[in-house]
């Protein structure tokens, strides 16, 4: 497989999955390992829809630890989409994740209302207009709210969503209101949130939140995960998501 | 001061304030001391209102630890308030808390919309109709939305506070949805929360809020407090909030 100027390609450490990444633009963090991790229970034989895909990271991390039918990696950066495209050919997944770039704004018009029975996003964390920001770069675009809002992304899900579906999203703790609410008002019920601790003692800086369309309201907070021990080394359940031998 | 039946005067352990409480109704807990060390840092010369005050706990702590004007300690059922008033004349407190025994619901008819500068409330943790309850037990109804749910208390709140005024809450991390939501809903913005764990890497089961009226989108979820060490003693966080020696 040929790269394009300024792209590598990183190995997951993994099942052998490797990802293409483009060292100018936006790189994976820990955030969409932790949120693929997170929505590995999703059953078998599911339809998926990743949204706001980007290298397809969560795509290609979620095909490797599941058994499901198949994704629908949505990117709306032609550039982006084509990068995940090759990575997923790289990888053989190509039966199982479909990259499609469109802007999920229009997803409707190719993916049918209520026939899906998860999704995935790692979203743009910042709010459009905060900090500097350059609309057609597309590391903004990636981090902030340029070409779509938290409210476009859940508003989107719930119609793609079948009754029961869930949603598997990660973002930063100073959105936690805008999550639940958003969700909540659209008719799915926030059911199961994480914390991601930096540390022991430490504030949490995201979250992982499963909203399940048409559901009751009760909210399990679970175990927090913390990053690092003291001595700044991975500790044991992060340890286990990146399968790094203890 | 005269006990009545099953009553027993305990020692708060700080500032040689005490609180009287009835063996068979519903006695303090963490919750309510970590409440008052939340909400200390309301200004001074404060009008506050404490809702569902019951033995008038929140109210009682809160007065030792601030320089606040006023503090209406709102209690419907009318024994709980009675031993309330008789805590606040025991600790010479009746100058800064007067009880009121009223339904939350009729406030508006004693106190002015707009003229609070903060709420403090320990609700009833329980939607109504959950769980085997007695309806006329003081102990179903300090556990239980009996007499007020959790929107009448909102509601309420936002019409009482002046804009930037606080609401301090704690609540059960299953109802974080119903609280944030609502909160919101009522112009009130969730701006500080703080989740309390029973010990390191357990899932946190309460949670302290602090919503301010009228103010902009952005929360702060600070350090999480844990209550015990893995040798079952309390962690030097609750030590000092307990005024324990370390």
């Amino acid at each position: 497989m040929k790269l394009k100027k300024d792209e590598r390609v990183d190995d997951l450490q993994f099942k052998d999955l490797k990802i293409i990444q483009n060292k100018n633009a936006f790189c994976f963090g820990i955030d969409a390992v932790l949120l693929s991790d997170f929505a590995k229970n999703v059953k078998n034989n599911s339809t998926v829809v990743d949204l706001c895909s980007g290298t397809g990271i969560v795509a290609i991390l979620l095909e490797g630890k599941t058994k499901i039918k198949k994704i629908y990696a949505v990117e709306i950066q032609q550039e982006m989409a084509e990068m995940a495209s090759r990575s997923v050919l790289l990888n053989h997944q190509e039966e199982k994740i479909e990259v499609i770039n469109e802007d999920l704004k229009r997803i409707d018009t190719i993916l049918k209302k209520d026939s899906v029975d998860a999704i995935t996003v790692n979203p743009p964390y910042k709010k459009a207009g905060s900090g500097i920001i350059n609309e057609t770069d597309t590391k903004s675009i990636s981090r902030h709210e340029v070409l779509c809002t938290l409210e476009d992304i859940i508003k989107v899900s719930a119609r793609l969503l079948k009754t029961s579906g869930s949603i598997y999203m990660v973002h930063r703790t100073e959105r936690l209101v805008d999550v639940l609410s958003e969700m909540r008002s659209e008719k799915i019920e926030p059911k199961r949130i994480r914390f991601i601790h930096p540390s022991y003692g430490k504030a949490p800086n995201l979250f992982l939140v499963e909203g399940i369309k048409h559901a009751k309201p009760f909210l399990k907070i679970e175990e927090p995960i913390y990053v690092y021990e003291k001595d700044e080394n991975y500790t044991d359940t992060i340890k286990e998501i990146y399968h790094i031998d203890k």
